[in-house]
């Protein structure tokens, strides 16, 4: 992890390019610094002022006669070399720095960055930067940015950490958050990465006491390793952390070979590291800031039921209490959408509101009608029965402007005060109008405000997923490639193994295949076919022939051996008539005689290589259903069983297992088990693995059973080294 | 159309049980009314009371001495009746009934409120309610609701007609209108609808000229061809309408005979006329009221490129500019999910902005960096030379917090100023961080400000959808059944066709239909399959036999005559051993005998009758995309060609139209002209029409053939009665 106190938490501060004019990028740090009561050692560094903003200034570096924890650097691109060695002469641990004209100016700029980087990790300097908005620490009244948003106001001092790649989007995000008076602890931009990623602050921030959320603009990511174990810090510390990340990345060209890249775009990768590490998504601002609100104000649901993915909503049973039935149904959608279950009203609670108005909806949502207005005490006492009766993990009421009305506020303040210092109770999100000061005093007693109300079930649902996060602290599910668990007898150039070998694989892998053997003559292959008992397939073995269909490679359901016999024959001779690339003779490898497997469904899994990622998973229906619908799951390789499983039903896959349409029911774990096998598999291939795609896996009532494989592998570094 | 001036615009006002306490039902809208202004006459009757607020009091209806314009009626349930006779008497005009305790309260309830309308109906009163929040004319003062939410502010008076099913979301929305400036012209509840139904307010707001937007709430609709009518109107008078529909009807039963019943929920009917008419959706109540303030506000853009479908989002070129890439890139992703195209930036302009800012991205999103700050005349000339560039529709510009920028700001005015008074330059859209009053200032010149980017995105595509409706003004695109186009040789009660009769029903139409034949005995079979040529299809056609594959009824791609003999052999079998439900014998209708169409594709359209809105059709990929994806589109039928292309395309049907995997592409508008000509059939089979369902048609490189057909018919009523 690396180290960013010198960053956030400086001692002293050089501000190198210290201008005498307050609002230029050299002078407004040291104007914000000043005026904002940083109380730290500050020296502005100008070789041609005695004084800056009545300071006095040092012509280098070396005349501060102290190293400084961090250096704030506003000089042209030109000068930064220069500077640099200044930094490491005086011992200066971290450098922030403005200046732009580097990666995003052209090549001259990249030449000019790297330099930079390098120079910096020489010197032992950490780097944020260049081209970057700068650093605060709302705290330590640490304003190390050139912007001068923080003139005009500063948010709460808080417990959520905000780390953006780019500037404009953290100052946008700066004064939001100060308009929705969300807590700050910490401000980063990293600009052009040259040192720090955001991974790094998300990492720190996850190790930082004052920061219990964390909330992170990423626009593309250059180290997908970097990141994971990023995510990976922030969820064994237990603190949730809120994404934003817009388009695609410019990510490397992907193998031609398999369909399955195709078929996923780069979101998708993302969507399954945030999956795999618990992270929330916000795909706008209000949602990126409405998940700062409610994951650092909220107060969590008791542990209900495990999600059955980290990437799975939690199921948390939701009470919903209304003034009005028509915005309970609104919520009532929203919690259907999210899987958050409505059960009824527990007896006791129901016969006391019925009995008070007999018109009142007992259901969930609990509709207590506009009675509220002439009856306050029965809708508290129904939020309070429901809150207290163990039945639910969270409460969420509807109270129209009930609550700024004069009647309902004190009855609403004993209520909400009674429950906020009962542990057992179930907590409460309010939807509604309410007045600024109430506000403040019912989110001070853990019960969040929305003045939408599907804001309120959608809370549930994300604090539900936190507090289930949390409850894992410490856990870490990470797997991997298994210790020498390299399949043996791989060849080791580049190669597409033959139809054979990649069954053989998944065999050896205790993936469920089509029964099947390998027969070099026709008589062998009679011989496999009668042993399996027809119909059978017969496929061409070629690793120099990818597409076999095209040369006639593929025959299925034949019924006798006279048509095994003429397969075998047209194969051999389309083998003898195929020539390599190069020109050369193809050579004959057999064919390969298998089961026809008959089901009623068929499962496709693929697992590529994503640059950034690393191994990625896809699993979805065959045929039309991934091709034109596109719809299919992806997550990162190895998946576990829950993982797996929630990919085949989110994926809808799960539907050819459920019985559909009239099928048998097939055990959903154990084709989960199936496809998390198939991950362990390329996980353990590892560096070797290019792709695998098996397309499909027949559903059959034993499970799932591969009936096509394809593999195809990278050249193998040890031996080639 | 119901006439609401008298409830609206009532220049004298009688409430019926009036109370001397100010803050009861019946004394609230007197104190409204005298509090807020009304300047018409105001009779409070109350027969245990001389005075009422000051005002004098009438002991009944009668002593006022005149007929008053409306009454607001604040009586028990029990007093109703009495009160209607009253209202009779008097003369009447409309009245607004308060009270509650008639249908929500049960079945005695639904008998009070049966009589309660009926008596209405008999005296000519417009009836509102009973059980409603009352109704309010926001220019006119007049305020006939018992709701206390106008002593604490009155949103200004302006374009927008809110009517809302419920009480207490129209008193939720009236507050959130008056927090976000939304002017109002009238708010309008309807509560048990025994009178006035959601869709008669849209119906007058349509014709009224001091509504422009009509804002709806629907829990539920009765009345379908009601509202469609409401909705026709509306669109006839080029007036966009919002609404918020939420949950399921109730809805009656569905036909088990089809399976397109369960294929689609009922939102996705509502969905379906919503689309017909053109309506804006909003699914939560932020957008409820960002979609009144983007149509009642702002700028339409020109006409661009018609929509396909009044569905479709119209096609109008947006150009985004931005001070931060990754804001822009989160906005571009919006407009790519709306289809709202980014064409790049004219050369002139270009060239203009690469001059002053060499890094600046003149793709759009057009980026001009973080230089805005210091150039900010750079920023504007790019808003002002692409938005008089002709080359776009609407203008979205993201400024962060520039606007409120003391440099910017009057740059900013002097732009947004000429360009106002340019007719030809296309409207500009803001996003970013705006004080009040600069808010205002820019709103008052056209200018949409938000704080979400992607809002401003929606905003472009919510104004091109107004601006195609309203540039159809008083067209009507409404069809129907074509006058004696009902099909002849139909059985007069109600029947399930056989495949047969289904086919030339078709056929008849004008629906392409797989070649085929009716055979009564194996020679005539064999003949028809020769004359078609093999293979062949043979299935059982009996009216009473409807699952023809649980009988062994259905035999595909039979390949010679012999396999046609047999087929016919086991049908004729299985339907002289089959009974009817009474257990009388099944008549031998013969075979049909069809040629087995080879294609890529299943496209299954089906047609039901909703019980609320009329005949449905909904079309989609067959098999598994349709049942477990669930992915089809739905419309009202009979659909124009343009209907009928936005579902093949919504369903992802078009796909296999579009040389998917490598097959012939097919003209997708005669494929829409197939679908537009079955629910074209199914229209003018009107009554007579239960379900129709065709699945599958074969996608072929001829275009689309149907190749299995059921249709089922109710009794005809003409024959019946």
């Amino acid at each position: 992890m690396v180290d960013l106190n010198s960053l956030l938490y400086p001692r002293s501060i050089a501000v190198v390019g210290a201008s005498t004019q307050p609002d230029k990028v050299g002078g407004m740090p040291i104007r914000l610094l000043r005026e904002l009561g940083y109380a730290g050692r500050l020296y502005p560094v100008n070789p041609s002022a005695a004084e800056v903003q009545g300071l006095r200034a040092y012509g280098s570096l070396a005349d501060i006669g102290e190293p400084v924890d961090l250096a704030i650097v506003a000089v042209p691109a030109s000068a930064s070399q220069d500077v640099m060695a200044q930094l490491a002469g005086n011992g200066t641990r971290a450098a922030v720095v403005f200046t732009s004209g580097f990666a995003e100016a052209g090549e001259g700029g990249v030449r000019m960055q790297d330099m930079l980087a390098r120079s910096a990790r020489d010197a032992g300097v950490t780097l944020l930067g260049p081209n970057c908005l700068g650093a605060m620490n709302l705290r330590e009244r640490m304003f190390a940015t050139f912007s001068p948003i923080p003139l005009s106001g500063v948010p709460p001092v808080g417990e959520v950490g905000l780390v953006s790649q780019s500037g404009a989007f953290g100052a946008y995000a700066y004064a939001l958050a100060r308009e929705a008076g969300l807590g700050l602890s910490h401000w980063v931009t990293t600009g052009n990465e040259a040192g720090l990623q955001v991974a790094d602050v998300i990492e720190w921030l996850a190790n930082d006491p004052n920061t219990r959320v964390i909330l992170a603009y990423i626009e593309g990511c250059r180290d997908g390793q970097r990141l994971r174990q990023a995510l990976a810090a922030a969820r064994a510390a237990g603190k949730p952390v809120v994404v934003t990340k817009v388009g695609t990345t410019a990510a490397g060209a992907r193998s031609a070979q398999s369909h399955t890249a195709s078929l996923t775009g780069e979101d998708a990768v993302y969507q399954a590291v945030f999956d795999a590490y618990g992270v929330h998504r916000a795909h706008t601002l209000e949602e990126f800031f409405r998940l700062g609100y409610v994951l650092s104000r909220g107060r969590r649901p008791a542990a209900w039921q495990r999600p059955e993915g980290s990437g799975a909503a939690a199921v948390t049973p939701l009470a919903i209490v209304t003034v009005s039935g028509g915005v309970g149904i609104m919520m009532a959608d929203r919690a259907e959408q999210l899987g958050l279950p409505l059960p009824p009203m527990p007896d006791d609670a129901a016969g006391a509101l019925r009995t008070a108005i007999p018109f009142a909806s007992t259901a969930n949502p609990i509709d207590v009608t506009g009675q509220v207005v002439a009856q306050p005490r029965v809708f508290m006492d129904a939020i309070a029965g429901v809150a207290r009766s163990g039945a639910y993990g969270c409460v969420a009421a509807f109270l129209a402007g009930g609550a700024n009305a004069p009647r309902l506020w004190p009855e609403l303040q004993q209520t909400i005060g009674a429950l906020s210092e009962d542990a057992h109770a179930a907590p409460l999100l309010l939807a509604g109008i309410v007045d600024d000061d109430k506000r403040a005093w019912l989110e001070a007693r853990g019960c969040l405000v929305f003045s939408e109300p599907g804001h309120a079930v959608e809370a549930v649902a994300t604090l539900a997923r936190a507090a289930a996060l949390e409850a894992g602290r410490g856990t870490s599910p990470e797997t991997g490639p298994r210790r020498d668990a390299l399949p043996r007898g791989l060849p080791p150039e580049a190669a597409a193994l033959s139809e054979y070998e990649a069954m053989r694989l998944l065999a050896d892998a205790g993936v469920p295949v089509a029964p099947h053997g390998l027969a070099h003559d026709a008589d062998e292959a009679v011989r496999i076919a009668e042993g399996l008992g027809y119909p059978v397939v017969v496929k061409l073995c070629s690793r120099e022939i990818l597409h076999k269909s095209d040369v006639g490679g593929v025959a299925l359901n034949l019924a006798d051996a006279q048509a095994v016999r003429d397969a075998f024959a047209r194969m051999a001779q389309a083998v003898a008539q195929a020539r390599t690339d190069g020109g050369a003779p193809v050579p004959f490898e057999g064919v390969l005689v298998a089961r026809m497997v008959r089901g009623w469904g068929e499962v496709m899994v693929g697992v590529r290589r994503d640059p950034v990622f690393g191994l990625v998973a896809l699993a979805g229906i065959g045929g039309t259903a991934v091709e034109i619908f596109r719809q299919s799951a992806c997550g990162l390789a190895p998946l576990s069983c829950a993982q797996a499983r929630a990919m085949l039903r989110d994926s809808r896959a799960a539907a050819l297992c459920e019985g559909h349409r009239g099928n048998p029911v097939v055990d959903l774990d154990a084709a989960a088990q199936v496809l998390a096998t198939v991950s362990q598999l390329a996980a353990d291939l590892g560096e070797r693995l290019d792709t695998l795609e098996i397309n499909p896996f027949i559903v059959t009532a034993q499970g799932l059973v591969a009936a096509d494989a394809v593999v195809t592998l990278r050249p193998d570094r040890r031996t080639a080294s």
